[in-house]
């Protein structure tokens, strides 16, 4: 592997973390990102400028690479198709990209392959789905979902009745019934380049109430076993299914039935695994980097009870990052901080995580209460 | 914490280390080394080409730093002192690394403190301990020691009779008593700028029986607790004594008789502390960034058992870099590989390590020798 030339697509805190990971290796990456205020750049010696939404920007990158990979779905899938062709290796694959990237085809993939998901309609664009409202087909209360390029709660819209109208988003977007929650779960596959395959345990996240996104994340999970084994069915199922090589990232709900349905997916290094850093003998950054070069993959197994704590931007505030009461949360035994290094601070944007080890779930999650009350990340400026 | 530019003089393993773990806590380090084949290059986008030997380069990099440190000894301290004069922060202060970089004066140090440590003598050069010899106050066996700019086992001559002299080493050196060693012991203590002060669990190191640095570290020790303890108080009393700000891994001797004696220290991140990175809840890289910025330190509790190997290039090969095996190695649970990417292998040439966590240090220690004797690093040439 380590004749290779590997490429991310994406300088955020997933590729940061993987040039962590992969430096220990003694890979080194080369990164396609915008600009050096990206958190990615300040460990990367092989940066490059552009966008990897651009045709000729991922082709450029991609063609002195051996591999290319991402850390976000919403790339340029047509230049990797065009380097796959041109024999390089590209991890996920295009095809594979193609079909996460669109959640519409995402959920028809589900569908026409039997996996458990909640039930869905797709519409051209938002008048579409208003007239299918109107005459009687779509039911409230249902969530709307941009087809394309939703992330951290952007692009989803939960309708509960007419009064919620104004939230719909005009876009080619799909609606999905509303699903009663018990728990939301993940689970994380490695497929490797030769085909082998391992799961991480089943994590519980805890949303933000607000922000929609990931808020705490406890591992292990404590639903009951039989359903933990349900989902990691499901998952390795999928991948296989899909077979992708690199990280899935299945995101599930239990729901109040008991019932396990597929959400999404992420093909890549996932919020949701963070925490496999300090709390799995393997993390989920080597595991990306092992797969896509087919070395063997790592054992996945925790260290210990864990949780992990986005750490968001303060929501009124914005401008250069401050970092406030840090020394506090340096002094609790067991907590690992993660701080992105982004020069700016922005309402609930994912500024750091922090993930504490500890031999039980309950102290860990006292622990990672604290920091998320005592760790204050802001703009040096109020937010309008 | 953010806001202060951190330089560090050395871009080897234990600057790529210190990159890594900075990386996490937010802070990008700048990094002064000779050329970009040195193993922290592929992590830091400010490297900055110069030779830290050189009063120049080291005054020049560390002038739009606030604070400068090191990950090697043997820098020009005369541009630290002008550095400090000039009101930057240099941890660990040149004076200290004055003491420390000169053999001769870290033994007259313990000896004006009454640090216990092996008798010695110093000279000029290697013809006045020849005379010394001659007029029967050197007495066989001894160790000589090269007063400046030893490391991994250069520097050291193991002087048993008169048909070892022709290894004599021709510098400003030292005589020691040849210890009759029991086991080789490292304590690593960490000093913040608040004065705050932690010491890491003792560790047992093996060594190489030719090349003579570190092959083996076992953690924890299995030396009496009274012994440990004896250890840990003079390892952090002479931390206290120096005052240094930083890391100061101090290297002991049990003897047979049942002393513990001061070997050497090195004020820096340290081979004896490679496996705190997976093995303990603070690594010492870590550690070393808390301290120097002025945070609190961090745990330095073990996590379970561990086993560091280091990984040395083949004896009798030199050229590009070639790695053997790996994929076995990688199957190994609870190994965790660090490779350096150095470009070039040569005989004994510290290429990596690797470290084992495991519930016993039996079972460690077990994966550890596969390890060992598993992975091949080698040049494409023959050694001559």
């Amino acid at each position: 592997m380590h004749h290779k030339k590997i490429g991310i697509l994406g300088g955020g805190q997933l590729g940061k973390m993987l040039c962590q990971d992969a430096s220990k290796l003694g890979l080194s990456l080369h990164i396609l990102e915008k600009d050096n205020s990206f958190p990615a750049y300040s460990i990367c010696s092989q940066f490059t400028f552009g966008d990897f939404k651009n045709y000729d920007d991922v082709y450029n990158f991609g063609k002195d690479k051996d591999v290319i990979t991402v850390e976000i779905e919403a790339v340029n899938t047509k230049a990797l198709h065009d380097l796959q062709t041109a024999g390089k290796e590209v991890y996920p694959q295009p095809e594979v990209l193609d079909i996460i990237k669109d959640k519409g085809l995402q959920k028809q993939f589900y569908a026409d392959h039997n996996f458990p998901t909640s039930d869905f309609h797709l519409y051209k664009d938002v008048d579409d789905l208003k007239s299918n409202i109107k005459n009687g087909k779509l039911k409230y209360p249902f969530v709307q979902k941009s087809r394309t390029d939703g992330y951290d709660g952007q692009g989803v819209a939960v309708i509960k009745n007419e009064t919620d109208l104004p939230k719909l988003i005009d876009a080619p977007c799909l609606s999905e019934d509303l699903v009663d929650i018990e728990k939301e779960i993940s689970v994380i596959v490695a497929r490797s380049t030769t085909g082998e395959l391992k799961a991480f345990p089943v994590v519980e996240m805890e949303f933000h109430p607000t922000a929609n996104l990931v808020e705490y994340l406890f591992a292990p999970s404590n639903i009951p076993t039989a359903k933990q084994k349900e989902a990691l069915d499901i998952a390795i199922s999928l991948t296989e299914k899909l077979g992708i090589v690199g990280l899935l990232a299945v995101e599930l709900f239990l729901t109040k039935d008991g019932e396990i349905l597929i959400n999404e997916v992420a093909p890549r290094p996932h919020n949701s695994g963070h925490q496999t850093i300090e709390g799995n003998i393997t993390s989920q950054y080597e595991q990306h980097i092992r797969a896509i070069t087919g070395m063997p993959l790592g054992d996945t197994a925790a260290t210990g009870a864990s949780v992990m704590v986005n750490l968001l931007g303060e929501v009124d505030s914005i401008g250069p990052t401050e970092y406030h009461n840090i020394k506090d949360c340096l002094k609790v035994s067991g907590a690992h901080l993660h701080l992105y290094g982004k020069a700016m601070s922005k309402p609930y944007r994912k500024m750091g995580h922090a993930t504490i080890v500890a031999e039980t779930l309950e102290e860990a999650v006292k622990k990672a209460t604290y920091i998320k009350n005592t760790l204050s990340i802001k703009g040096d400026g109020k937010a309008s």
